[in-house]
């Protein structure tokens, strides 16, 4: 990736963080593989209650919910030079298309906010509503970005 | 293990979160290696600030350190049955000597929420010397529970 393509990247994302500079290319995308990891863990638990797979309760949810959110803010940092290549799933379109994958960043965050706010409601129907909105988010990222 | 061994662990550790009865180890696994991880990471800055490697900024140590706290707290409920075997460094100490692994655990969890607050104050000095008694938490647990 062309020098001036990378700061464009990290332009585009708020909140970059310390000593990235210095940070191997591993060590990136197992950060960002593991943040997004830690938020599909904490996300499943919402899904599960919305879908009647595990009893509701509003204090896990709300839980569950923060941690998402804490989760979804950290990984976008961690797309610099030379972490297109290793062990990723992560596609090249991600660099050659950023506009695109930072929208798609952005809503996602945008939904799992959203998430949370509604958790701590204990309005059922409205979080099964959230929930859908953030799975179709968390999807329309993973369809363009991410191999299988 | 036994089941009224795990029945003690679960109880040790508080928070225990949702669902994990249905949680398949291997996701257990790497559910804690990748908060254990992303906890490495933001202390890492803070090691290196304080090494004089990486500028001091109290925002950066504040940020970074608020982030260790949370994760910091997330790993002691994926140590359940199953998770002992597999893609783990876990040595069987954690199950056969559960005490000592949550006075550990809860040391090191205590240290780093000291560093939470102490990066708040921007006092330097004070951020070194809780820096060191984090990192000795840290090792202490490596020491007699991870395999190399």
């Amino acid at each position: 990736m062309k020098a001036w393509r990378w700061c464009l990247l990290v332009a585009a994302f708020a909140g970059a963080g310390p000593g990235l500079a210095q940070q191997k290319p591993e060590d990136a995308i197992r950060y960002r593989q593991s943040a997004l990891f830690l938020l599909g863990q904490h996300f499943g638990p919402l899904a599960a209650m919305v879908q009647g797979k595990m009893p509701y309760d509003r204090d896990v949810a709300t839980r569950n919910a923060a941690l998402a959110e804490t989760m979804s803010k950290l990984p976008w940092d961690r797309f610099g030079p030379g972490t297109d290549k290793g062990d990723t799933k992560a596609k090249p379109g991600i660099w050659t298309n950023q506009a695109d994958f930072k929208a798609k960043a952005d809503r996602m965050q945008a939904e799992v906010a959203r998430l949370a706010q509604v958790s701590k409601t204990g309005d059922f129907d409205a979080l099964r509503v959230q929930v859908g909105e953030t799975g179709k988010a968390c999807k329309a990222c993973h369809d363009e970005y991410r191999n299988k």
